[in-house]
């Protein structure tokens, strides 16, 4: 593909993006504070000019949009592609809002046992990280809020699981009885408190139980103040990957670059799996990715 | 014992009361907003002596207090008794705050793999429901927001676990994401959907994945909005009972008398578990039956 491309990853929260070169290099970067949310219906194009106007030149440029832009509460509702379904199905399915020059790219969903999962923005990073590690298979993870753990089969995501991690952390954080015993800050990361969370969540049937865990090693003053965070999120994250079922031996991706994934890195190593990471690139080379398969 | 007994139930947010005679038998009831959460320190006596004064007459009277009363934010704070315990070891380890007038019941501890499990109030509930139902062992529930699951051999309990199953309901309900997809107030008691929300959590490994059907079941309008709070109920008590293991023909008493308490019997009866209901008054008869235990 000869056009310059611009690939935006359009959050919830936050809105990021890139322009490409024709060998999918990042020449340039932007990141601003504008989620969806932060958008007014019908506000969208005006948005998008404003922030990347100047990267649509010359003429020709093209623009592809991952992520919940295509929500809702988005530019325009782009229906879910389901599964299975690879790089090609979801780059014949991108949404146009601008004809030829701005897509939208779809979400995925899956069904299990009558019950709908769904994810929006996570497929781009998937088919960006295969792509990045030059495989076509297999088990690929994208920690955050709303967790997703990816199955993929000879280059199709297959089937997907979404794990509610980041928001039981946030809700305990904060809601719970547990902010009671919590400093108000984070602090710095804990690593034995860390472990030790994971530890007692894989022993632990369920996060209902071991979750308590959190008060009572605070009303026996057996945790400083300063360590209660950190074993908090070894909590959550190790009630995450108890529900895996994970084998010692196991290959999974981790996809993305900031604190909370080198938390998930630490944790499956302790698991003996053999974990690879692969940072904030992956979105930007589906895009690009995409790009290519809508023109020959 | 000839002496009246007054049995208190001094909870977090409520403040019950009941005279009961020689036999056992209630003679008057009386139930306040008054939680030791709106006591202020060194403010216990003088709230007691307002709403149970006269039941003190005779002198003589005695008065027994369950609860979080013997809590760090009660009256006075009373060690937790390490399990097993009986009712003789509860009774033997009563802390007066008027000596030989009235005195407050001290909660119990476990401990398992380095982590301390605790309950205030819910061990008087126990020995109580034992006497009523003429067992000295079995496995226990007390539904609520911590439910406790309780194990009791040979009179005295040996272990028991708390799960924060009210607690996530509330979180997930006011706080969470689904919070967007429920209706402002829970409305009747949907059955077919809290049968459907206990089938689900049974079938997930865990509560971070099947909470996020709440939402994709809303998301695709597969649940009318009146009935996804009685959906959330059944994930999150399903979830509690999956933690349990519990096998068909087991038996199992729930203590308690609410709407709550009617939604767990609904559940086990379902595993094919045999259920014995206990209400309000095991607490009363578990107080009585601590007064006897300190007078020959």
């Amino acid at each position: 593909m000869d056009r310059p491309l611009v690939a935006i990853d359009w959050g919830t929260s936050s809105l990021r993006g890139a322009r490409l070169d024709a060998q999918a290099g990042v020449l340039e970067e932007r990141a601003f504070a504008r989620g969806i949310l932060s958008v007014a219906a019908g506000g969208f194009a005006a948005v998008f000019d404003e922030l990347f106007g100047d990267w649509m030149q010359p003429p020709g440029t093209l623009a592809l949009i991952a992520g919940m832009a295509g929500s809702r509460q988005g530019w325009i509702e782009v229906p879910y592609r389901a599964c299975p379904a690879g790089l090609a199905d979801v780059a014949q399915a991108l949404a146009w809002v601008a004809p030829g020059r701005i897509a939208i790219v779809p979400g995925l969903s899956c069904e299990r046992a009558g019950v709908p999962d769904v994810m929006r923005g996570e497929e781009t990073q998937v088919f960006g990280a295969l792509k990045l590690l030059g495989i076509d298979a297999g088990t690929l993870v994208l920690p955050g809020t709303h967790s997703k753990w990816v199955r993929v089969e000879a280059g199709r995501v297959v089937d997907f699981t979404t794990l509610m991690t980041g928001e039981f952390y946030a809700l305990l954080r904060r809601h719970s009885i547990l902010a009671r015993t919590l400093p108000d800050d984070d602090g710095g990361f804990d690593t034995p408190a860390f472990d030790a969370g994971i530890a007692h969540a894989l022993r632990s049937p369920g996060l209902l139980q071991s979750a308590f865990s959190a008060r009572t090693l605070a009303l026996f003053e057996r945790q400083p103040l300063a360590q209660r965070p950190s074993y908090l999120s070894g909590l959550v994250i190790g009630e995450e990957l108890r529900t895996r079922a994970l084998r010692g031996g196991e290959r999974v991706v981790v996809i993305g670059a900031d604190a909370l994934t080198q938390r998930y890195v630490r944790a499956l190593a302790t698991l003996g799996v053999h974990v690879t990471a692969v940072g904030a690139p992956a979105a930007w080379r589906g895009l690009f990715e995409m790009a290519h398969g809508i023109e020959p």
